[in-house]
């Protein structure tokens, strides 16, 4: 069992809203997440919704920003919500672009230098991170969903339907629908996997719902005054599910932008969403 | 009518998160104040409440952090939030201390050098605010209210008490119940009224409260697990309301810090709490 050190707790809604730290094997280098314990867990082990952030975040974002530990609290679910890359590397060029280096992980296992032994968010999210919750939280492991926020909207498409086995829903809001056809994704891509453009496939939301279309519904709010539309193309979100048989519930928000504060709006819903396949 | 600014406007639960400038008199510079307003406020003025923030806040930290859109939307209430002091006027030491000058203002008008052409947070958020709010968003004029954490706390019981006759309801969150007697408050009241602690008294929500009690009944939160009760003395403001016949229901959180998670946890029961004095 990895150790995990508490770095912070606060008492949220009869819960408990905690900070997390333990050394990363898929990323080389000391990792934080943050998770919120709803009332319930003191009694037993409760299903939980992993939530991936987007460009610029780390796990405290959507902890401060979304409000999203009322609707967990009502519903007994656990949220885990991890950083969004390694940190403190000093890699160069780390911190010199948004869409890449810290912050910007994209949910890839990168493949070149310098990247590849430390960017390896897909790993680290999907496997690592799921095993150290399971040995040291009081959740169920067979009960887990996965969402998302813009890059982490692309990352929750994008491991959820690549291992929809493992979870039992999949939501996003505004995500990066197709990373190799956008402008923030093509930077990323490019310097974590290569100059090889068929190598990114794999990490392309819409590329992998066309090739291996979930079981799930897919649950996506989107709002209609966005300013990074370009970069987040709905549309082909909505052409590979059509095309692929995925079942996709697009809902666009009229007059709500890309922020926090339209997530805030719409998280209780995905949440109930997610409570209703988890049988929370 | 004092011209305002529009600096950010985002849909959330269906209203507006808004953020304005203007030239404040009082103050002798531009200050920055959030809003929220409900649904409701599309068709006709709404009853408002007033959110003073604590040390080291902007407008903006009720704003992203306490999810009070959600129920303001519910109950159909604005949520006029403040900065809590004047910015960036060079003045010697003003970024020094988190309790004196930038984001410290204390809800006082100053007396003494260098602070007093500036530091008028009192005149500003009783009077100046609320004729700009008046003037230029679809509130309702004769239907407010006042609420406030730490020492935004201690402002609202402050402002509301001496101005009872203005606000239907007066809250606090972990208020700095008498400034003259906590470290916090010694610093700042010392520097902007001077070493005369007599003069320091009117703007000591404990003394204020034992000179002139006001009609309305007091809602206090306070978590018990606050590292900084030596500052905040709850003890004290349960001692004035007692000897003053003030009604007070202060209500004692196990296990609660200091922060916005405890803030988030019962904003919802405050802002029910001013929406039934507000009829809302």
């Amino acid at each position: 069992m990895t150790d995990i050190e508490l770095i912070s707790d606060s008492r949220c809604f009869e819960g408990h809203q905690r900070t997390y730290r333990h050394e990363s094997s898929a990323c080389g280098c000391p990792m934080q997440f943050a998770v919120y314990l709803p009332p319930a867990a003191d009694k037993g082990p409760v299903p939980a919704v992993y939530w991936l952030s987007g460009l610029t975040c780390t796990e405290e974002n959507f902890s401060i920003k979304s409000g999203a530990q009322r609707y967990a609290a009502e519903l007994g679910l656990a949220l885990i919500i991890p950083d969004t890359s390694p940190r403190g590397l000093d890699i160069p060029g780390e911190n010199e672009q948004i869409d890449l280096g810290t912050g910007a992980g994209f949910y890839v296992n990168a493949t070149e230098a310098p990247w590849a032994p430390h960017y390896r968010m897909y790993d680290y999210v999907s496997k690592e991170l799921v095993d150290v919750v399971n040995a040291n939280l009081p959740v169920d492991p067979g009960r887990k969903s996965i969402s998302g926020h813009s890059m982490g909207g692309h990352g929750a498409l994008l491991v959820g339907t690549r291992n929809a086995e493992q979870y039992r829903s999949i939501s996003a809001f505004s995500p990066i629908s197709s990373a190799s056809r956008s402008e923030w994704g093509r930077n990323a891509l490019g310097a974590y996997l290569g100059p090889d453009e068929q190598a990114w496939l794999e990490y392309d939301a819409c590329e992998v719902i066309r090739s291996s279309p979930s079981g799930h519904q897919l649950l996506v709010d989107q709002g209609t005054a966005d300013p990074f539309l370009d970069q987040l193309r709905p549309d082909l979100l909505k052409e590979a599910c059509a095309a692929a048989g995925q079942r996709l519930d697009l809902r666009e928000r009229a007059g709500y932008d890309h922020g926090y504060y339209f997530v805030g709006t719409f998280i209780g819903e995905h949440l109930r969403f997610h409570a209703a396949a988890l049988d929370a």
